[in-house]
């Protein structure tokens, strides 16, 4: 067993030094007055009460920091995760009851296992079969989602549902219980975080604010917001007036718990544990990997399943719920200079001195005002416009993120993604069990043979040359047979047929057997079969069959050989007619 | 709506003549004189009263003359479907009540117009998803664990079970009961059939009777042994010495039945009828396609499903069960000089005599007798020989193989075919997720470009080429950002990466956001990326994508144009040590 490739700590921890220690501290620094308000306002999201948020910014960081490989990414409670963690808790318990708390634990070990299992057994590349637009339509519909269902908090009214008609549906019930002063609250605080994304880093760079100052500060908006709002309810007593307040919360260091591994909970709970380990391990890995890239860094993405699976283990042994690397705070530190995981550690120092001295500072703090901090957040993740480009690129990986869009908003995240992903796999099953095939012919006066359809060529009455596009496997083996048989019925005067194989990257058994029969049906009709250019390793395969010697033609190595054996006349008229076009 | 689309009859009907009927007529006796024996068997299979299996061929026949493509397929019970439908219906309900048959009847309607819901819908190439070493390890399996479960018949013993372990304990656990008279008989038929298959043709051959004969008398072998131990029942007194009898067969017409569409039913049947549904579907039709082959002419694979889907609702309104294509009787029908679908509807016309006059002499006839029948038909099926080839030639495809007869031995055959199903997509998804990929250089003196690990070539320390052997989509998008980076890292003196991709048949928008993401990346380190060998329709899609516009290298038509561009002294060098080999 490699030690140093499951403590990642182990290498960078021997060369750490003083200036590595500053930059990570003032990154800390950085990341935790970000953190504060985003691990609160995400405990919210998940149904959860605020200081859940608080301890998962703490346990989990130190574990990554031992674990992980991305010496950028900041791990913590986030959008989608949270969002997906309602849902499945939602199903199993209520919101606010103590079950809730250890269902949400037990949810972060259950996903937390099922990583370290994947990361142990190599298995992140699994993550590749969520595609692009899969990822960016959830991503879309799920900001949606999440917009939506914050909305009740700025307005003050109640609200439920895990999909956007029942939140809508939720939502029009009860819009005639409008909080007025929640809701100017919330709006201002929106109107505010939207203003500062997109106003004040230009206006700070306009006063001579350096850039990554000016970013950092920006990122600081929503602390900003939360001071301000938490001054103005003490100063008006909004307290009193009614408007929702964060209230009590807890002082002191995470709690110990255990997870609940009921056979009944685990079994509700098992599939949205591999859902959320599956999504926040994209989120994670894309992050991570754009990070390292730009310091020419490598992550090892079946070390960050080890990682991120220690992470959430953790938080379900210390209050909290399942956890992912963030895109935005990951940026915040990178930014502010992390070097080491070991800015993790320190952030998560942070975060504990707020739990022991910060939170009955948070009383008065009004939830209209995390809910505008989410909404802001999230609404920049919402992206159409990549549904416009998808449709221009390709019908099929438009489908693909369109369904993901619809079902996800419709249904909710789980039908979503997972409707998204079987529909991109079955649409790449359909296209290559169709494959391009082309009828080529000789392009006169070289040795290249192209497309008929596409090119002017010279072909001969008694060879038909096949090109296919595409490997031979099962799914498009009979589809194959089909496109032989009707070229051989349309052509009467055939003598030869050969498949020109450049692009076959693998034959396997049915397509092989396919072959066989296409072999036997054309010797019956007194046609041969021949095949040319075919590659190495397909080569090495045919050889281990007995095709090669049931074969009634030849195995060419190039088209052109295959051609000047078959219809030497046809070549020489090609040669003739390009010399005649020559002069 | 193409009218003779959908009743093929209205085409080979109108040219109907007096040689196709005497033809048509002379191959549905034969057919009849085999399937009398088969029916009542197949229906002992499916847990069904024999009448079941007679009814079942007898209006089916005449559904699929009128709908059916195939000039020689004989629809019927057949021994997989029959199996499958004991699996089904036995979860519902037990064998031999009126339930039961009720519940055939229902699986046999819903099987029926999900074939023809396919065939309208033209989904007959989603059977083409059933590779053939899943197809092959099915019936091999389904096979043994038929032959098993008709070892109680002539053991005279108590058993049950859909999967070979169940069976096997179940006979372990009565084997003490077994009866010697019914065992002698069924053993005798067994072995008498056994011969018939192995040693009566060569004989007959030898006596210098015509192949075709010796054919067809071989297979009325069961026809002989069901009425010597009749004869044998009657003479010895054998019903009174506790040998199994069919007993009484009600005499005349099939009853109108009426399929029992209440949800629980359904819904548990539902997914069983689409297996059947499908299994059924392939084997007839590989047998049809092989068939029409023969002669030259064609089947349509979706009219198939639509004569197939009217064949087993007519099969649910008849008293009779699931049915399909048979492959033995449907190569008897074949060799016997089938010339249309006419021949199905005559030997139906048989069938009906049988069930109003043939019954009475039923009554005598042995179970064991059918159970050998069975026994031996299905065991010509087992091949463990296809588990080698499969072996030496993939081992992806003898894991399929391996998995489907495994799973379906041990856990039953709908577990086995779907997990085979699941399996060999998954290996495909796997195999195209880790492309093939080729660092190439120049074979010095031609225009060629190889693998440098398999030939001796030319190659340029600041250019790299890369030849992908794969289409580029979701699942490998993130290989090749892998494997591209590591390449740039291995070669610190890199100007320029060639992309080569002559089999490079598609790129999904996921791979194209790689590509633009590598485009980038090498571009921050100094290296410009380029494309050579782009296929047209790839070509026309890239351009309708900014990628084109954002590439820092050029599309080279050929490998050869993009080396004579951007090393053209290695270029000249690869020529003058071809000059310098020549000399």
């Amino acid at each position: 067993m490699n030690f140093k490739r499951f403590f990642p700590i182990l290498d960078w921890g021997r060369r750490y030094d003083g200036e590595a220690f500053s930059n990570d501290l003032m990154a800390a620094v950085i990341v935790t007055i970000m953190l504060i308000p985003q691990s609160l306002a995400y405990a919210l999201l998940a149904g959860l009460p605020p200081q859940a948020g608080l301890y998962a910014s703490i346990l989990p960081l130190v574990a990554y920091a031992i674990f992980g490989t991305s010496r950028a990414l900041a791990v913590g409670p986030v959008a989608v995760v949270s969002l997906m963690t309602a849902a499945a808790v939602g199903q199993v318990t209520e919101a606010g009851t103590m079950g809730y708390m250890v269902a949400a634990g037990t949810l972060a070990f259950l996903s937390g296992i099922f990583l370290m299992v994947m990361g142990v057994f190599r298995l992140g590349f699994l993550a590749n079969f969520l595609s692009h637009p899969v990822i960016s339509g959830f991503i879309t519909a799920s900001g949606i989602i999440i917009a939506t269902s914050q909305l009740k908090h700025v307005l003050g009214i109640e609200a439920h549902g895990h999909n956007l008609l029942d939140l809508l549906i939720s939502l029009g019930a009860h819009i005639g219980d409008i909080h007025w002063i929640t809701f100017a609250i919330g709006a201002s605080a929106a109107a505010f975080l939207f203003w500062v994304r997109s106003g004040l880093k230009p206006l700070l760079k306009g006063l001579g604010v350096p850039a990554r100052a000016a970013d950092i500060l920006t990122k600081a908006g929503p602390v900003f917001a939360v001071a301000v709002s938490i001054l103005a309810v003490i100063g008006l007593d909004l307290g009193e007036k009614g408007v929702a307040l964060v209230g009590a919360v807890p002082q002191g260091l995470p709690p110990f718990t255990l997870p609940d591994l009921s056979f009944d909970l685990v079994a509700s709970l098992g599939a949205a544990a591999v859902l959320i380990s599956i999504i926040g391990f994209v989120e994670s890995v894309s992050v991570a990997q754009t990070l390292a890239a730009k310091k020419r860094q490598r992550i090892d993405p079946d070390q960050e399943l080890v990682g991120l699976g220690a992470a959430n283990v953790a938080s379900s042994f210390s209050g909290g719920y399942p956890v992912t690397g963030g895109f935005a705070r990951s940026v915040v530190n990178f930014d502010a200079g992390a070097q080491t995981p070991a800015a993790g550690a320190f952030t998560a120092g942070g975060i504990t001195l707020a739990t022991l001295f910060l939170t009955p500072l948070l009383f008065n703090l009004p939830v209209a005002v995390l809910a505008a901090t989410i909404i802001v957040a999230v609404l920049s993740l919402v992206d159409f416009r990549a549904l416009g480009r998808a449709w221009r690129y390709s019908r099929t990986d438009f489908a693909a993120m369109a369904t993901t869009i619809a079902l996800t908003l419709g249904l909710g995240v789980e039908t979503g993604v997972t409707a998204g992903v079987v529909l991109s796999l079955a649409l790449f099953l359909y296209r290559t069990s169709r494959p391009h095939t082309a009828v080529v012919g000789q392009v006169a006066g070289t040795e290249h043979f192209r497309n008929i359809d596409r090119h002017s060529v010279i072909t001969c009455p008694t060879v038909v040359t096949l090109r296919v596009d595409e490997s031979l496997y099962f799914a498009n083996a009979r589809y194959l047979e089909d496109r032989v048989y009707a070229l051989v019925a349309d052509n009467p005067g055939l003598k030869h047929f050969v498949l020109m194989c450049p692009a076959v990257n693998d034959i396997d058994i049915s397509a092989l057997e396919s072959l066989e029969a296409i072999n036997q049906r054309l010797a019956d009709s007194g046609v041969s079969l021949h095949l040319s250019e075919v590659k190495g390793p397909v080569m090495d395969a045919l050889k281990r069959s007995h095709f090669l010697e049931e074969l009634t033609g030849e195995v060419f190595l190039s088209q052109y050989a295959a051609m000047a054996a078959l219809a030497p006349e046809t070549v020489a008229r090609a040669r003739g007619e390009a010399a005649a076009a020559a002069q």
